[in-house]
């Protein structure tokens, strides 16, 4: 939790840079897991959390733009609550903890709603990505349940994104304290990959980490052999010597700020030559990533930048030929690295994903490149000072997407079909940093994690 | 996942217990945390579990009662799934794992419920608690949102608890495994509450031992010093030489049978006298319930039984006085155990509650009683051999209740409000048991958690 003068700038900027009308922020209800009271751990929504700060389901806060007020709707405990789950300040005590003054029943969000409604006021509501807040909106505005993603507000939207984007320095530090678990994360996990562990081991350890430092992993963890497949979240298989660990995971402060980091790791901690021979591309790639990272260059040419020192890389191994350039451009590299360079981070791992890729990662100059690989690339415009990024290549044999792709026989000048089907089990590495645009370039968000071949083998020692 | 006869031999039981019509069982989608594609770890729903068993998102079952068939309805993966999520059987497959011959595309269901409708026959839904679901029944069957409670088929929830409420060899099986990862969670709490250690440090390891032995917490876990809250979830409180730390947590295996205990511990491993006087009372009562389940007896009795040794021990400590039948006739013990004695167990932690307890735990013969305490009593109706319960009496100092019942001048006659302020910090203290109901009494599922202060001094020794 930030002062509260920081909520309230925040929503004051908000207020002025929307037109008129009110703006809904739901905040999450519970998640039940196999019936209504047993849940998942609690997550706020984040936009919530960005504005209105509250951390407990049942709330909704909302914008009044036309008289430049704020709102927070949520019920009081009871003694039955109390008894059960505990004594909490009242909704008018939490709400004033983030200077929000004006707070009433839950049940009155639906009048103060269709009141709106009734004086022919605009209500701007954001994408919904939880079912019970998609059957809310319908009951309150009447849109219907299989159009709510057309009707949310594009405006309310982009001025949501315009802010959340651009890291303050009270953000930042949450980002580091999340980076400094995600490193306690990935060096545990490089001293517990042995032969005969079990990747949920080491999966079970990630996740207890997080918990331990009073949050939660940031995103499913992924830790598997079968590193080829992006995001593999079964963890059944057992180690052994010689195998590639992809092990991508990242912890959520108790402030739910994330991080998200990837290595790859060689099981009982030798990299075999082949082995080597890949992973060296990646770092080249990662390295690439990070030295061209700044200001006012579009992610989408970086990530065509690293794209070009992987297809390099791999054309010296004699995995592809013919001219790198014109091998990229056709898309040939995607075989490798079916997905894009990176995505924003902050609240969310993939920050603001709920608001659609496109009006996050994408504007009016620069457009989603619709090819097999760097369509998936999630952040494409120019970065700006502020912005927290990740910088995450890889290559990866995908049996099934090998044999799809010779079968069709694509891109025969720039692969080398026989010598990729000498890599058929070699299974994937990707490497991954997260990193913050600063005004001059960029650095590292939190201490770098082993990374060199050296490195990682010595931690592994 | 048993022998596919077992899933066979269950759902012809459904069907010979059904009149006519087709039932739905909706598998579980995946339970989005802060955007659709960050998901918790996936909970399948327990009833597509117990009679179609793919572990799976994307799936629903359907009983065609009149034409004596089953239908497992749900999509083939293709290349992009294979690329992000990994290769999977086709559906026809993952059925035949579990004796269904009939499959289609989960779009199919749609058509398939709309033709039964035009044809008049009987559609039977189970309740839903996952919103998603909700939508589903809504679009599939025109059911208003706020009604599906109510148009749930009663006939079809009463079939199924009466094959699910009686555990068979494998089922018990299963619980068994639970109960020894229930085992090490606890053990490994005892050995780790000591002075200094933060909750959420405890609360971290017993989840990851569930993750390890490659299932879930069956439930959040419930690590607190403020025991008298009965399901706190906050886990932020540093832990003290001399607090008492209630642990009420389970596992679920990899087959989702659960296990749930609780343990009341001494921080750094000796219990005060006045904590010993408390903690014997509550032993005392596990154990009067330990030796009343059997058989053809309802729960509600054994609970006022249990409540009656509580009730008698508090009053030679001092804390209540007068006649013990009265007073537990009254509800004045429900100051210090407001909650029911315990619940079934099973595929859901507190089996079927999605059902709603009056169907699960009630029945023609034994209601509910609404008294404050009683009434939440989970279970009461006579037990059968193969129902697994447990057996979970606690005494809490709840500050807030205490202040509210001597305001109002409740039970003065059965209880000494000087003595019980002596207690407003002391906490809360529970006890649970997991129990099987055999042809000839009971046993317990499982080893039995370290439970007489001897033993549980010895193992925090």
């Amino acid at each position: 939790m930030f002062p509260k003068e920081v909520y309230i700038k925040r929503r004051n900027q908000l207020r002025e840079i929307m037109k008129d009308g009110i703006a809904l922020v739901l905040g999450n209800p519970e998640a039940p897991m196999n019936y209504a009271d047993n849940v998942y751990h609690y997550r706020q929504d984040s936009t919530f959390l960005y504005f209105f700060g509250i951390d407990h389901p049942g709330f909704a806060g909302v914008f009044d733009i036309d008289n430049n007020k704020d709102y927070i709707f949520g019920n009081d405990v009871d003694i039955d609550d109390i008894i059960w789950m505990g004594p909490k300040p009242s909704v008018a005590d939490q709400a004033a903890r983030f200077g929000v003054e004006n707070t009433a029943p839950f049940n009155d969000l639906k009048s103060f709603v269709a009141e709106a409604i009734k004086e022919g006021r605009k209500i701007h509501f954001l994408p919904v990505y939880r079912a019970e807040n998609k059957i809310l909106i319908h009951e309150m505005i009447g849109t219907p349940l299989n159009a709510i993603k057309e009707n949310a507000s594009e405006e309310f939207v982009k001025a949501v994104i315009s802010l959340r984007e651009i890291k303050d320095e009270y953000e930042i530090k949450e980002l580091e304290r999340a980076a400094a678990i995600g490193y306690e994360i990935h060096t545990t996990a490089m001293k517990m990959a042995k032969d005969g562990v079990y990747e949920r081991e080491i999966a079970g350890e990630c996740e207890a980490i997080a918990l331990r430092a009073g949050g939660l992993l940031s995103f499913p963890a992924i830790v598997s052999r079968r590193g080829e497949t992006l995001h593999n979240h079964e963890h059944g298989n057992l180690l052994k010597a010689g195998d590639l660990l992809l092990v991508d995971s990242g912890a959520e402060t108790d402030s739910h700020y994330a991080s998200d980091n990837t290595r790859t790791i060689p099981v009982g901690g030798k990299f075999s030559q082949k082995q080597k021979e890949i992973y060296e591309i990646v770092l080249a790639g990662i390295n690439k990533g990070n030295e061209l990272i700044r200001p006012w260059v579009t992610y989408q040419s970086i990530h065509l930048e690293v794209c070009k020192v992987l297809a390099k890389g791999l054309k010296e191994v004699g995995l592809m030929k013919g001219d790198v350039e014109e091998a990229v451009k056709a898309g040939a590299h995607a075989l490798f690295m079916p997905h894009g360079l990176g995505h924003m981070m902050g609240l969310d791992v993939h920050d603001m994903e709920n608001f659609g890729e496109n009006l996050v990662g994408y504007d009016e100059k620069v457009q989603r490149i619709d090819q097999f690989g760097t369509a998936y690339l999630r952040l494409g415009k120019e970065l700006k000072p502020g912005f927290v990024i990740t910088n995450e290549p890889g290559i990866y044999f995908i049996p099934a997407l090998m044999d799809k792709w010779k079968q069709e026989g694509l891109h025969l000048d720039y692969i080398n079909y026989d010598k990729v089907y000498e890599y058929r089990n070699f299974g994937g590495i990707r490497l991954e940093d997260d990193v913050l645009v600063t005004e001059q370039g960029n650095r590292l968000i939190g201490k770098r994690i082993p990374i060199s071949i050296e490195e990682v083998e010595n931690i592994m020692r």
